[in-house]
């Protein structure tokens, strides 16, 4: 991939990334509750996650992972490496429930990690601190934090893509503009 | 772009492009209202659009296209052309607005347009009745309206894309894991 070496970039910082992070349990909500059955399990093929899916993952991640990766990092520094995050969890966690259940549970759960994260008062000389991953090996909490703000990001991206896709032939010969159909980055 | 052949695909219906229209608004207010300014400015290079040019868009749309197109089709079929859309207009009408205004106008703009869309009482038998798009050539009723659709979520997914790259560098080695960042599609 080319990137421009012009475009903008963020620092990281604590309010900057709260900002997005207590803002996906809204969007999400917003675009997919109440939408018909045929949208929330809309897919790409084999293998590739739906919106519940996709919600489903991001409940899983608020149980289990990144609230516990921060702490783990600072209780035992690199000296113990984060427990792996299942991928694939949401397929029997997310069985049989409703799409509502599911996000009023990503809603709950990011608020009280939203707010055990501020309870620990860390600061940007926090940031610099060291964790392990097993296999990325050293990462920093900045990266960690950060990495939790991208990793919504990248999922409301996928939703979205997901849903437009299933258009790819119902908009005729307007799929040579539509970059998010014809496969082109805009 | 290899596109596997399993993934669903939807056909336009009315009942469901709709749900699609109504939500994108109150989408985009609860991703952008009262994030900082640097979100909102972010983009990804020289001609690239920020999240606040990209609602400009939109509402252009609102304004002068979606809506338009459909009356031309209904009246004039294929005798008369569409009007271009100016994919530009925003950078003029946008100038000098704050992000809220035009998440208010984009979201008075739709609801207007979608009563609008409810009042021509459209069946499943006029999606192929025919438009021309001066570039593009014969289109249908149902193309334009799938369009506006996939349109909405191009730019949800445009917008979330942007946003996740600002971190491109504070991932540290999740960058690997992020394909909004690595540039690989999920």
């Amino acid at each position: 991939m080319t990137v421009p070496t012009d475009r903008t970039r963020r620092p990281f910082r604590m309010d900057e990334g709260v900002a997005i992070l207590e803002r996906t349990p809204a969007t999400l909500d917003a675009l997919l509750r109440g939408l018909p059955d045929g949208w929330i399990h809309a897919h790409e093929g084999a293998g590739t996650w739906s919106p519940f899916d996709v919600l489903g993952h991001l409940v899983h991640g608020e149980r289990t992972d990144w609230m516990a990766r921060v702490r783990i990092l600072l209780e035992h520094g690199e000296t113990r490496a984060f427990d792996p995050f299942d991928r694939f969890a949401q397929f029997a966690e997310s069985k049989g429930r409703t799409l509502d259940s599911v996000l009023d549970e990503f809603a709950a759960r990011r608020a009280d990690n939203l707010a055990a994260l501020a309870a620990l008062r860390l600061s940007d000389a926090d940031f610099v601190r060291r964790g392990r991953h097993a296999s990325l090996g050293g990462v920093t909490l900045g990266q960690l934090l950060a990495t939790w703000v991208a990793h919504d990001l990248d999922h409301v991206t996928q939703i979205s893509r997901v849903l437009a896709r299933q258009y790819s032939d119902e908009v005729g010969p307007w799929r040579a503009y539509l970059r998010i159909i014809s496969g082109e980055q805009g």
